[in-house]
């Protein structure tokens, strides 16, 4: 009993490792060669799979694939928000909702260390028609997020509600976007207007405040 | 002799049509499903080709259709600024140069009626790291985008170049990603915040003279 015992451990976390193998792979061969070119066959071999189903056999279908693959990245970014927004004082502001939006995406790819492909798959993601439905769900599970997307809302309280949901999207355009062309560009070598994830947050932080406080016209 | 001419011209506009309808074919395949995702057979096949190499026929390699469908738009959009900085009074601001990125992309997909698959596919060349670079090929020939951006750099003389560049990096997202939003919002039968093409410009001038002005932090 001990011995069958310890054998399925055994398989068990192999299961994991191939399956942490193929998140790995698919993540980067979607980063760089985009979702909708790689074949679940490709990415089987490419992570050194004998068996060319493999990713259909640990993930089932593809857009199963993508949700598992999100949700490696969004749970330790929902740890980051979590205790970010725990840290805030009494009475946030515009700015620390912001920060709080943005800096938990980029302090987890400054934490995964360079290269990442996160950021360019996750682009590909809410870009993709097919694919954006994912992202959405993905992101509705986020507590945190909702708790910052009302403390934020509370700081543009005269912004009528139809210029408040375009200026939510164009934020996320922002966020998803913007660090995406920075690991892209980290990806090809070429520079960056800023050194750091944190120093690039600062930047998307200051554009989306300054979004946030603009004029309505008529 | 004439015959003969008149066989040629007739052979001519025949292969006119077939490109221009392998062109709309393939905008609409690759806005609803991606660019990767669609293959140059389908879309000889969905255009009404007989011959399911219409497409290598007429336009030569896959990134040659891209460049071609690429370039069936930014002409007219190309027309309409042209004609938007001729009208600029003598002492422009941040919001007219501003005004003369977005409103010929908008005022484009107005004159081309619903539906359009046009902002669908520029977000996904935009993004997808194969095709990022036609993307960059085809704005760096427009002569009055140069003025334009030449202007709104006179009208921020104080930002640090790096600021500027990841600025100018946002307000390309914002305007291409917006649009794709607002595009496949209608292609959905889903909400918009702005009611037409040209509300949604002017929500998106508004943000974009929000980002330029917003203050840069230390």
């Amino acid at each position: 009993m001990q011995q069958a015992g310890a054998r399925r451990r055994g398989r068990m976390e192999r299961g994991d490792a191939s399956r942490q193998l193929i998140l790995a792979t698919a993540e980067r061969l979607f980063a760089e060669r985009g979702v909708a070119a790689v074949s679940s066959r490709h990415i089987s071999e490419a992570a050194g799979q004998r068996n060319s189903a493999a990713v259909g056999y640990h993930f089932g279908s593809r857009a199963d694939l993508v949700r598992a693959l999100l949700r490696t990245r969004s749970e330790p970014i929902e740890r980051l928000r979590e205790e970010m927004v725990d840290r805030l004082g009494p009475d946030p502001g515009l700015r620390d909702w912001v920060a709080c939006l943005v800096r938990p995406s980029t302090d987890h790819l400054a934490e995964l260390g360079d290269p990442t492909w996160f950021a360019r798959f996750r682009a590909q993601v809410i870009t993709d028609p097919a694919l954006r439905e994912l992202a959405m769900e993905d992101s509705a599970r986020s507590a945190s997020l909702r708790r910052v997307v009302e403390g934020l809302r509370g700081c543009v309280p005269d912004l009528p509600e139809a210029v408040y949901e375009e200026r939510r999207a164009m934020e996320v355009q922002l966020l998803v976007h913007g660090c995406a062309d920075r690991e892209r560009a980290l990806a090809d070598g070429r520079p960056t207007p800023r050194a750091t994830w944190h120093d690039a947050a600062t930047g998307i932080v200051d554009a989306l405040v300054g979004l946030w406080q603009a004029p309505v016209s008529a």
